[in-house]
């Protein structure tokens, strides 16, 4: 129940603030004898990281990584795992204002008043910093399922109100890192650049939609009532900074429809169970189905702007908020690495609760 | 990690299938020394209950319950709670097909394939069925939450394309029962009420999506960084059946947004800080921020359709599904108290989590 | 963290009081489509039931159990099974006195205490009646477990100050239940039998140790750091009424031994690790090394003794309490399944958790 | 579940191996705004620290430790804290022989069947030095309890035969730490130190046994059926290396007695109720009772002797495994601030549980 571990069984902890000393995780539970790909992990947190793009804040991390325990000679060893990055672009003076300022929208506000005391720098723990090591913790997770030939994929459907204009089955996901936004319809992807770089230039923020895509799930993944595969991946989802809704194949689109049309009906082909159609979105009753796992990710526009607000200050005075730091015009760029390595840790930790009962 | 576990503090199991011989749940956890409202238990029980109008499913349950341990002279022992509620309209030759399919989009298939052997009839643990002792459970956690000032109130805000025409502020929360649909915008009741019967009539489903509203909580309910108040919200509620999509506040709207527009700004009045907008649904950084806490769930229609459907039956082979039973056109109407009680669940069991440490 | 829980994979949650309508218990987590033997689980039950020799209370309990739910057709369908048993010799005019007395080293002061309303009739929720659904549901996990080859038993070894006089391959575990008192040395068997009657007679109680031997668990279950199978086994047994210590291999000896005498050299004998000495009981490092499993558990007496003591009343003034009711002079003989039970949950627990990453 | 944690609630999740860079603990859960002691920290772990006096191994670690989150301006925040302790006297060549052989009653054997790749470099992850963030972590906790006057005192009763000669109520804690053994009895540890020291130039090892000692408790910690205070300070003590048993109160000895000597009558003195005698040793029914909690931990003999021991090499061939490395001839006096972290961890823990529910 420890509420900054995600996991029951593969478990990843996080520790950490924006402006630290350094901010890491530990992995309990990982199988032993694995060897890991260290480059491959750097990849990702380079997809995560600040600076990489003119999309992207200013602040500049290398977010490089060090393994401290739990692998030796290269392989898992079955012990916690600790992954510590070190913060190294900490520009505190930056955020003095905050001190002053319950800012608008963001979390300083609720840790003042449930914790008595808290690191206001850079937004302390509440800050999207803290996910540099799920990125990590992910990365492994992934490399964990594509030796069961699992793979995870997001990617940007939606900036604003530009949005991908293909359906699932049009999508090439060997496109995502083609451009900066990481959307695969390349042409979406231009206006959704034109739309953040114009949004960065007022100072403002805008919202997005990630999209999730699973692949080579076998059925069974899931442990109903109340520990079902969405649910996971949705609790995870909003464990993620920003994000204000998650759904799974047609969604809330599915709402305002009939059961004619969107039940998935079953056919064998070549001994092969599937269904000719995946409005379900992979997953029946919590379980996944086997088809691919379809979940949307809803971000909204990045609490801070580089506008002037009217907002109450520490002392509950009517003031004019200026804010100072560096942000993010529009976060999901960046999250799509972060969406993948949560959702690799949700499917990493249902695979290996699903191994312990089958076929005993 | 119990999976027919839910709540970590204030714990409820459920057991039970549609057609076996009793469903019910253990409540664990909760505080002691209360005395219990046994007829408000009913009265949430009653709006689950099929057969309560024209609306729903004709299966006549009066869903009547027994305590049998964990309450001694009417008031809770801090021993666990044992509901019991029997089943009694059990009809299992209506469901003799379904020995023979796996019913489109329901969860025949996964089971099968994830168990080896289940309970096909009527779904067995996969029917909404087993929601029934979690109405009881929810029930009882309102109760606990009504001495705090909290109260949750859930209601239809659409049915297919027919959606409520008021914001949320203009909303009466009273006329909620109102009518058979659970939606306090009369007019808007009136035409959802029409859609279902004429969808019923087609032999058809058809989705909805349900609003809740928590009022009363204090600041500071959730635990960031992985027990966030939205994120198990969220959970509980993909585990109820048919739930495709969860949003707070904005949700998927705010996507589409700037910071700008979404941002809330505070303000101390009367001593007493509030948001002067709440586009974040009462939560920031996981954390209650005193607001009326708002989501949207979106429910699929259900799988259950009078029509026959080609699909293939257990052998692999094309054939045509003509399903028996009993269904509802439209889940949502009865779906209300669902929500509020996995509403309760949980924010019972954060209030509880946070009594732990505040004010050491 | 459900109180009432025990496993985290295999969970038993158990509910009921002494002189409530019913007990039971939830079992959550058992692997699918495994026959259950009905038969055993009886036969489990009558071992620890009360009335079954002149060693134990008069309370006379048939003890017959139902199942309710998560077995279809005679197999485990993975939905939780619901296990109840009524409670039918109640006599709570018995226990009237106990309404004004904290008993002596009974838990009635700290219920009291702790949740302000309890259930006093026969000790409520602390009477050892609650391990009734335990032995069922271990019978239901020594069931799975015979079919991986691992066998548990556990049988007297001491009585007051009789104590066995053979060492540990000495004993015939097949002659366990060939006496009253369950152990197989039949003629110590005979001089604690005529001490538990002699003790009976004063109106006295006395206390007992239990050996458990579990067999044919195979190398690696256990979980370091914390969840090592020797701490779940410890915690599991002090879950039990009267006990008071736990003990590995040569347990408190060892604590006045020497290196050179204790340690456990390997060999490797025909292709088979083994040690040639077994003074640490089976694990090393939390973790289970192929040897028998050894386990010695300490039970006080039995708080419930039929002599006046002077005690303070509930209003806190000095008063002779004249118990009333029936009890065991003697609990070990009707504790041996209860062991049995309880290291069952705890050691199919583990091996289900290891299937979880074992060969990955 | 994660198997590196402990402690629902106020949590410690535990890394690292005896010979990598560092070893520390992440501790969630503790309370904010809490200033905390720093030199109190350094001095626990100087307690537990190698080569303290002449009784220990002569590895020399400073383990100076450093905090890297979780703590702002010198107090908890509330977010997770880590703690980093680095190894530096780390003597890899003193262990190679340990590549070649599964020593006697070492934990090498079952890690490498487990895990199938292990850091054997010190006995790695199953290395005592595990313990050191652990100590860390309990002196944090201690600090919180000491806020709520319970205070935790452990002391040495026993080296192999030479026992304490004094009964609890003629101890004076004060004198723990007088003498190198930790056995306030100053005549008794004067033949303690001798039995070690003439052990150790044997070459040999010799067990003991701690008692502890938690003053101060409050009516009503812990949570029954499965969730007892006893049961979890016991699964504590398990976790800690070379632990055979664990007792309460009267312990073993209490199996030998009768139900009239052993009982706890109560009395109620100036308005405060007690027991007489504490044969319970502070708990019943899993709840503490407000009485001082007693109970005594078994260490077996350190399996690292420096004599050799003819045994089976990694290949199964009997041959003569000749340590090298550092050890403790006696691992108790080192253990008394270990088993203080542990008792104080699960005791915050429970006092966290408890104020979840009480006087709701």
């Amino acid at each position: 129940m420890s509420n900054n571990s995600i996991g029951t069984f593969f478990t990843v902890t996080t520790f950490g603030e924006s402006h630290g000393e350094a901010i890491g995780a530990v992995i309990d539970g990982c199988p032993s004898n694995i060897e890991l790909d260290l480059i491959n992990i750097q990849e990702q947190l380079n997809r995560r990281r600040p600076g990489q793009s003119s999309l992207t804040t200013a602040r500049n991390e290398v977010d490089s990584f060090k393994i401290i325990s739990g692998v030796f000679e290269g392989k898992t060893t079955g012990a916690p795992i600790l992954l510590l990055i070190e913060n190294k672009d900490v520009k505190s003076a930056d955020y003095n204002t905050i001190q002053n300022f319950f800012r608008p929208s963001h979390a300083d506000f609720v840790y003042q008043q449930k914790y008595g005391h808290y690191d206001y720098r850079g937004g302390g723990r509440s800050s999207a910093r803290t996910t540099a090591p799920m990125v990590a913790a992910g990365a492994i997770a992934q490399q964990l399922l594509k030796r069961c030939n699992i793979n995870i994929n997001s990617y940007v459907t939606a900036v604003g109100s530009v949005k991908i204009n293909k359906s699932q089955h049009e999508i090439d996901l060997s496109l995502i890192d083609s451009n900066a936004v990481r959307c695969p319809d390349t042409e979406a992807a231009s206006k959704m650049e034109a739309l953040i770089l114009e949004t960065k230039e007022k100072g403002d923020s805008v919202g997005g939609v990630i999209r999730c895509v699973i692949q080579g799930l076998h059925v069974g993944l899931g442990e109903p009532l109340f520990e079902k595969l969405n649910a996971n991946l949705a609790k995870a989802m909003f464990g993620i900074n920003a994000v204000k809704g998650v759904s799974f194949g047609d969604g809330f689109e599915s709402a305002a429809s009939y059961g004619s049309l969107q039940n998935d009906v079953f056919e064998k082909v070549d001994g092969n169970w599937r269904t000719t159609s995946n409005h379900s979105g992979g997953i029946q009753g919590g379980i996944s189905n086997g088809m691919d796992v379809l979940l949307d990710i809803a971000f909204k526009p990045a609490s801070t702007i580089m506008q002037p607000q009217t907002t109450a200050n520490k002392e509950g005075l009517q003031d004019v908020f200026i804010p100072g730091g560096r942000h993010d015009a529009c976060v999901v760029p960046r999250a799509v690495p972060i969406v993948d390595a949560f959702a690799a840790i949700v499917i990493l930790n249902h695979l290996l609760i699903h191994r312990a009962s089958v076929g005993f």
